[in-house]
């Protein structure tokens, strides 16, 4: 449905309210009087203002279509706007559920599809320069200045190039990068907030950036020397490490991961830019059909007739206490009217610490979890993440969402501690572990994604399986670490019946005695601890 | 004028577009997919929307009344609505800029008086308990559990009190603490965003907390142990120094001023609630008279009839370059045609480092400045802003701007390292000198705010006077520091002519000489250096 109207005025405030819902309210002043800064030259003059509503193709739960008469809508004219993913028409006012409906003028629309929620900033960014045009773009790049990417900077070149901080378009230039750093979010030219909690940037050291000189472009070169991009229109501004770190973690304390994996030795200098990608990033480790990208996530959503996605982000192996509340999630969406819930099971796939499960024992336990039915395969979808990890906690909990919005995800779960670790130095964890939810459900930007906090699920040693944990009766409760498991699986002793299913547990045993050995034939303490 | 129309809908987007503004877009989506939690009540259903217009009495620059043929409004119906400050009715669409106007019915209306820009929130926060209510609120505060507060936190309960912090009632709760930490700003209940940059928070120990146990409202005392306000429906959560440190400085190096004078030793829990402020702070010092609140402000404002208020920030002696920038902004506000900008000089009043001027000196200093009319007394108002300081630069100056919102000014005054200072630990600014102006044009909540980045000034050896700095014969000029300004009262040598008014720098000279005479008399190096 849209409708609009233009009205002639020189200043004001409008405000609009949405009852009953009277938090729902909104003032807008106009014109902003940061538009009348003594040094520029857009004066007032009289100006229109359009206002116009666009009813999207969402769903509506059939609780909200049970109080809602035809009668009190009839006279709203609908007319067809364009949806940005998939190939919904927009739909009559009323959406009945069916999975065909009809329009205005009778004819049967197709089934509705994803397009549940858009992407930041409108539509989905994909920077992989077309086939046709690579050839001439290498070549370009063979006459600019270089500079060499570690692999977790190719891992941002992915994780940008799919569009997964759409809007952004390459590494940031300083506003960008400020902005990010003191608002975890970014305001578009439209005046729009997205959010955007995790400075995506790229170091460069002194040598480089007088190699780069005064250059506009420079190619990026992949760890082996190969040019994977054309990095557009630099700025080149200070890195300054001390506050990217503390404004990013809440510390400085010596031991973060990504610190000392990408700050530490990174250089002294950020450069930002437009990013153009030569041809789609692939690691070659027998996962990347894993690896879909948010555009091909939504079309397996709109091929599924998905009217929910809800996303679980997860940088461990999952137990049945993490099913749980998978399945306990997908009932409440039922619940609520959806017909169709997807879950979209989303490891994290990039850099992570040196005691996380490595991905590719990951990626194999989780298909046993499927193939063992703990997760129905019919509704779940398994794919990689590709972003690295930055143990930031709340801050970095928002680049998880963030991004799983531009995944078409429209509900996303959130738990204890989501993105957390250990204090590198003290005795503590690091965040406080309810934080994360908060943070996430008051972050600018992500008003428009459902965030789902969940209970934590333990074993629990009566029922003799993952239950929600019950603070009434904590001593029946289990929880079972990472390091409990490989404990476990150390002593070869099973862990108790019902916190994993056999195949995916058989999975982790195979993987810690693999360690186990390593460990034995070095003599050392292994890298990998809890 | 307002108008206003209604519309039943149930689900979509409204766009909002400002013609020939292209930049001013916004849309809202409806009702905001976080309204359909899984566990809510909140279930859409049909609901009114109203769209409402309401224009504001601000002022309208010439340049604008010029393209603004009167025909072009005229099907615009006016109707009066309720400003918050001043006297205004609301005026007809067209203001002249005459003092006296015209309304739809052709009654005179009064001139316009500020109003020039809202408070946060809508209203001024005013929590002292009108006079009637005191004595049964100190009995009553007498039977409360007793939290004790350092002379810092008076400052802020003085702060909050008169609404400089509007609309924050009182010391945050986690919640406010949370988003002023991630976000540098608040959401309030209807939607809007208002700025708020650093944490206003009290702290107490584990003892206070034990004492508190579960009551609802505490009494706090002030050092001397008199009552000084009641804080309501309290809130008590951890106090994670290291992590707020982090968040607030971008830094955790030893040597913060503020986080010496009032973090390190704090208590290891926050309290949050809403103050009632038993009677006005005062500190009879011989300065309470300069201490006015937003409300008498903003009446002074009025009662000057001024048409723009542009605010000063400082801590330091002002000098002609000083001088020089808020008479070059008077200029270039009346060259856009505002016909009576009134400066607020506005130095700050609470807790300052060591080596800065003292308040009392300042005043001094500042009240010569005008006598000498290097300031026209005319139109600049000298009042104390009653925050403590915390050197926190980027973070930091967004509260000095917002602070000034609530103070009726509509116009902010940024140079060069706002609220910056030395690395405490490397020898360096904390803060890139140009990241302040940056962070606080694009802070959220600040849109209505004009920000006036100026040039830095120096002294022009060429011209001897303080000219504002010409990069292209950097040789010419001269940066006299507070340092080198020390230096020359030591050695009894007089600045470059030009640099200060000579009252002004008589009253420096004293100090500085005071402080030798300590220096001498202690036989030690002075706390205070540059």
């Amino acid at each position: 449905m849209c409708g609009s109207s233009s009205l002639r005025i020189l200043q004001g405030n409008l405000s609009l309210s949405f009852e009953p819902l009277a938090k729902y309210r909104r003032t807008l002043q106009f014109p902003p009087p940061s538009l009348f800064p003594v040094s520029t030259d857009l004066k007032p003059s009289i100006m229109s203002l359009t206002i116009k509503l666009h009813v999207v193709p969402h769903t509506i739960p059939h609780t909200a279509i049970r109080r809602a008469p035809v009668a009190a809508v009839t006279n709203v004219k609908l007319l067809v706007g364009k949806p940005i993913y998939g190939a919904n028409e927009l739909l009559p006012f009323l959406y009945r559920r069916t999975t065909r409906s009809r329009n205005m003028k009778g004819a049967v629309l197709p089934a509705i599809k994803s397009s549940l929620i858009d992407p930041d900033g409108g539509a989905l960014v994909d920077l992989v320069v077309p086939e046709g045009e690579r050839a001439a773009k290498v070549s370009e790049a063979e006459g600019l200045p270089k500079v060499k990417l570690t692999k977790v900077d190719v891992e941002w070149v992915h994780v940008v190039s799919e569009g997964w901080a759409s809007p952004l378009r390459g590494f940031m230039r300083e506003d960008e990068y400020l902005q990010s750093l003191h608002f975890n979010s970014l305001r578009m030219e439209d005046g729009k907030v997205v959010n955007m909690s995790l400075p995506i940037v790229l170091a460069i050291d002194d040598g480089t950036k007088e190699s780069i000189g005064s250059a506009k472009d420079v190619a990026l070169l992949g760890p082996d020397g190969d040019v994977i991009a054309i990095l557009r229109s630099i700025e080149i501004y200070k890195h300054n490490k001390e506050e990217r770190i503390a404004r990013t973690w809440g510390t400085t304390a010596p031991g973060l991961p990504y610190v000392e994996e990408s700050i530490t030795q990174a250089g002294n200098w950020l450069i930002g830019g437009d990013l153009e990608v030569l041809k789609p990033i692939k690691y070659n480790d027998g996962l990347d059909h894993y690896r879909l990208s948010p555009k091909e996530l939504r079309k397996e959503f709109d091929k599924r007739g998905a009217d929910a996605v809800f996303a679980f982000q997860l940088r461990n192996p999952v137990h049945n206490g993490h099913a749980l509340l998978m399945n306990d999630t997908r009932r409440r969406l039922l619940d609520m009217g959806y017909k169709n819930p997807i879950l979209l099971l989303h490891p994290l796939g990039g850099f992570v610490k040196a005691d996380d499960v490595p991905l590719d024992v990951r990626m194999e336990q989780h298909s046993k979890v499927l193939e063992d039915k703990v997760l129905d395969p019919e509704t779940t979808i398994v794919a990689i993440f590709p972003s690295p990890m930055h143990y930031a906690g709340p801050t970095e909990v928002q680049w998880h969402a963030k991004a799983r919005i531009n995944a078409g995800a429209n509900f996303y779960i959130v738990g204890r501690d989501p993105a957390g670790m250990g204090h590198p130095v003290e005795k503590r964890d690091l965040y406080d572990p309810d934080h994360g939810k908060k943070v996430l459900s008051m972050a600018p930007g992500l008003e428009k994604l459902n965030i789902l906090p969940f209970r934590v699920a333990a074993y629990d040693t009566v029922a003799k399986k993952m239950a929600f944990f019950d603070p009434s009766r904590a001593q029946d409760f289990l929880f079972i670490s990472g390091t409990k498991m490989r404990t476990f699986a150390k002593t070869g002793e099973n862990p108790p019946d019902g916190f994993m299913c056999p195949g995916g547990w058989k999975v982790l045993v195979k993987y810690y005695e693999s360690l186990q050995t390593e460990d034995t034939k070095q003599q050392k303490p292994a890298a990998v601890s809890a």
